[in-house]
Order: C-alpha cells, then sequence, then structure tokens
C-alpha cells in the first residue's frame, strides 16, 4: 500500500514531519497555488506486553519507548523503571508474535518477574489511550493504583513562574511551528526549570511520553512538579498526572468537568487558560503562592 | 463518590455545561478573584451491543443516541438505520448486564438479527474511540467496510462557499461560547447549508454524533456532503468520514500525515487550515471548483 511506502520514506527523511504537495487556496478569485506542506506525522504503534497486544496507538514516531513505558504508567501497570525488564522496538510481524499490530512499529515489552499479569493487565486488554476509566471501577481505585497521595506534596508555585511556562514549552518545541499539528506536554520543576518536553500528534501520547521519560530516568513519582498540556484538559490527562505522582496540572485552554472533579477528588492542583498574563485555578488552589 | 453525586445535578442543571468555582488570577500583583466558571462536561457513556460492554468513551451529554450510532458505523459494524434494531439509554446497572460500564450511562443497542456478530465485531471489542485501526488489517478493508465508492462522488464545492463554513458552524454551536471546552463537528451540503452540527469534548465523539444522526435519519451514506471539524484532521476522523460516505472534510486546522494518505487512498478531498478566507487542499482537489 501506497501509505506503508510513503511511511518508509518519512522516516529516512524526518520521523516527525512528511512532506507533500498541497493546494493553497486564497480569496477572492480562488488563486491556487501548488506547494509542499510539512504535516506531523501520524503513525500506528503497536505496544505488546508479555507477548500480548495491549493496545494500538495513533502516535508521531519519536520517542517511543518513553510512549510505552508512558502508556503502562498511566494505565496503573508499572510504576517505576525497575517493573520494566525490557522494551524493545521492532517491526510489525518481526516479534514473533500475533498479528493484532496493524502494519506499523511496535513497541514490545516484558515486565519485571514481579509484576504479575494481573487482572488489572487482563482488563486493560479491553480499555485504550484514549478511555481511561474502562474497566477500571473507581477513582478511588485509580488512586491507589499510583501509589502516591498527591495531597501529601507540598510544592508551591508562584503565578508569574506559571505564566512563564507556556513559552517555554513553546521554544522547546521542534516541530509545531513548522506543521501546526502537534501538541506538547512539558513538565517543569517548581521554580519553572522544563526537565522534559515531549511533542505528539495526540496530546494524551505528548504526556505519555513525558511520564515515560520520568519512569525511565528513574524519576517517578514527579514531586513537586508542574506538568504543562497544550489546549485543553480531560479527564484522561488529569488521569494521567495523578498515576505520574505530578501535584500541578496546566493547561493553556479549558478543562472537562470531570477533569476538575477527578482533580479535586485526587488532590491535584488543576490549573486551565494558562495565557499570557492570566490563569484559572479550578482545584487545589493553596499551591499557587498567591500574594 | 463525590464526582458521581455532581454528576446528577449537572444534569438537572443543563447536561452540556457544568458550573464551577474558579480562583482567576492576573498579573501583575497575582490579583486573585473567586467567581464562577461554565465547564463544559464530560462524563462516561458505555456502549453495548447485544448485551456485551464494548467500549466506553468519555463525551459530553447530549445526543447520545446518535452518538451509539454514529460509533456503530465508525467502526464498521453498521450501515443503515435499518441494522440497528433499537438503542435504548439505561444508567450503568439498570441494563440486567454486567459491570464493565463504569458508573454512567450506558446506551444499551440491539443490532438488526440479518447483522451477525461478526469476526468485525468481535475485534471491535478490543478497539476504541481513538484508535481507529486497532484489529483492522488494511486502509482496503476500511474501504470495503464503508460500502460506498468514494471515488464515483463528483460533488463539486466552491472555495467561496467552503471558506465560509466555520463561520456557519460556530453560529450553530450553543456552548462553545460559554466554555471555551467544546469541539465541534457540522455537515453541510454542496450549497454550504448545514444539516447537522453536534458537540463534544472530544472530537472524535463530535463527528460520531453527527454521523449517527445521519444514520438514524436514513441518510447515510452523506453523498454530496461536507463534513467540517473544528480543530486538527486526524487519521480517525478520515476513516469516520470514510464510513459515513461524506466526500468531503474540511478541518479548520492542521492535518496529519496518515490523515492525507488515507484521504488520499479512499478518494476523499481533504482541506485543512480552513480560516479566513483561504485554505490548503491536500488530496482530492478536482472536487474543490476553483476558477
Amino acid at each position: 500500500m501506497f501509505w506503508l511506502k510513503y511511511y518508509v520514506t518519512s522516516k529516512v527523511m524526518s520521523p516527525r514531519t512528511s512532506r507533500r504537495s498541497v493546494l493553497r487556496i486564497s480569496l477572492p478569485g480562488s488563486q491556487a497555488i501548488a506547494r509542499a506542506d510539512l504535516l506531523a506525522t501520524e503513525e500506528p504503534l503497536g505496544i505488546r506486553v508479555g507477548g500480548q497486544a495491549l493496545t494500538l496507538t495513533m502516535r508521531t514516531p519519536g520517542d517511543d519507548l518513553d510512549l510505552a513505558a508512558g502508556f503502562l504508567v498511566s494505565e496503573g501497570i508499572v510504576r517505576r523503571a525497575a517493573d520494566v525488564a525490557r522494551i524493545r522496538i521492532c517491526a510489525a510481524g518481526s516479534c514473533g508474535h500475533g498479528d493484532h499490530d496493524g502494519d506499523g512499529t511496535v513497541a514490545d515489552v516484558e515486565l519485571s518477574p514481579e509484576i504479575p499479569v494481573s487482572p488489572a493487565l487482563r482488563r486493560n486488554f479491553l480499555t485504550t489511550s484514549a478511555c481511561g476509566v474502562c474497566g477500571k471501577a473507581s477513582i478511588q481505585q485509580l488512586s491507589v493504583q499510583s501509589g502516591c497521595d498527591l495531597n501529601a506534596d507540598r510544592v508551591r508555585v508562584r503565578p508569574d513562574v506559571l505564566a512563564e511556562l507556556p513559552e517555554r514549552l513553546r521554544a522547546a518545541q521542534r516541530v509545531f511551528s513548522s506543521t501546526g499539528g502537534l501538541h506538547a506536554a512539558g513538565v517543569f520543576d517548581a521554580d519553572g526549570r522544563l526537565l522534559c518536553a515531549r511533542e505528539d500528534v495526540g496530546r494524551h501520547n505528548a504526556v505519555d511520553k513525558v511520564v515515560g521519560w520520568a519512569l525511565r530516568e528513574g524519576r517517578l513519582p514527579l514531586a513537586g512538579c508542574v506538568l504543562l498540556v497544550s489546549g485543553r484538559a480531560s479527564f484522561e490527562l488529569v488521569q494521567k498526572a495523578v498515576l505520574g505522582g505530578i501535584p500541578v496540572l496546566a493547561a493553556v485552554s479549558a478543562p472537562s468537568s470531570l477533569a476538575a472533579e477527578l482533580a479535586q477528588e485526587a488532590g491535584l492542583t488543576l490549573v486551565g487558560f494558562l495565557r499570557g498574563r492570566s490563569m484559572n485555578v479550578y482545584t487545589g488552589a493553596g499551591r499557587v503562592a498567591v500574594g
């Protein structure tokens, strides 16, 4: 198929962007000019655990080890680097497994022998990167899975520090300016120093990549840190922050109602509409050092 | 749990928005003002088919029948109104089924007896609303599932008609202006008349609601129509347009590489960056009537 061939080509060029010819039409008069355009690359990544297909996510290539590791954290399967024995990136069909991987790349994970293939993991065969509550009974269970109590995190962040984070994340984005199509997530310390930034066509993947980086670096839970996401904050992103042990989640745009509810329940500070020189603090305002 | 109680309350007020108190902080000086804020409501909807849990999606309440119907179209399970015998919206636990529905609302679907619980449907128990290729072997299979050949759709749309669609969709959005948190999808005829608009915290849900409306109205495939989505165009949205038989997909923001690849393969016209008085045509430019 053409798109598979293209996949190989685009990998050679640059994994994160793909070149395409586009017809640019402008009114009035409908002048049409053909030109080259850079698109954010989107390709499937299968994630297998212990030889079994766990999920298949559409992601922007790059940092695939981080993505697979972070996905396992977000699903409550692993908590620290030692829980993962090995992650191998291979082409579909070359892992010696079945055919549930699609046509692309596969992250083949072996967990540490101490991590049982629990009911939680088996339930996760029914779950998805976009549906975090699937098969999970309650928010309480979620907090238990995270293995840390955010309420114990007494970090305080100044509003002027928060206000500078979006610009720092944008500066770290190498691709956004060329495609306009990539979400970003970044984790900062309480003084606003960027620890890690990742990009993806999917906001949830960008967050998984950041959390997976932290897992692999032995930095989980990310106590005292701020997670910044481009765009909106959904329930799912709050869940990922909680499971990563991150006490403050800030979003450039609006949170959903359930994001705010879960943040409240879990003791997470949720900041939305972090733009220019203002922000909305929805929950956990005690961590935002006003005055 | 608090968020469950809140769910019931917010349903009484207004299903699509939820009121919350928020601390608005402005620099310099970090003045903090407590005020009420409206958030886009996000809550789980379980979808069951023939008594079995198919998926659980986080969505904005409202048009749940459309969402469930459209999800089944997008997954290639049904193609027309007669394929669905009944959809019932009920509270989790009151459908007489198992416990895979989370704590919220369930759309309980019975398919027509002519629709077998095929391998495709069984595969879909592993799939997700955000991962359209999971368990599906190829784009060719996808085109077969849609039951219609987009290449046969000879509709032509004028650029000045396309340029007006975003404003028409915004005008139809009742909630966006109050929360800033809802995506929208709308389907228009080739003259720019809005046929149906739907909103959701998830862009994919907004599209499923539009396609589900069309299914229930007996209007599938949506030949000769234009689907407009707020934000970006991913692989998944192209897949939904193809399975809905819609020949033109327009997005306000950037498409991904795989969105363009699949659009090319399937004969779909893909328009991106449809803003102000210009647009980019990535594939199927023959349907955009220039000059």
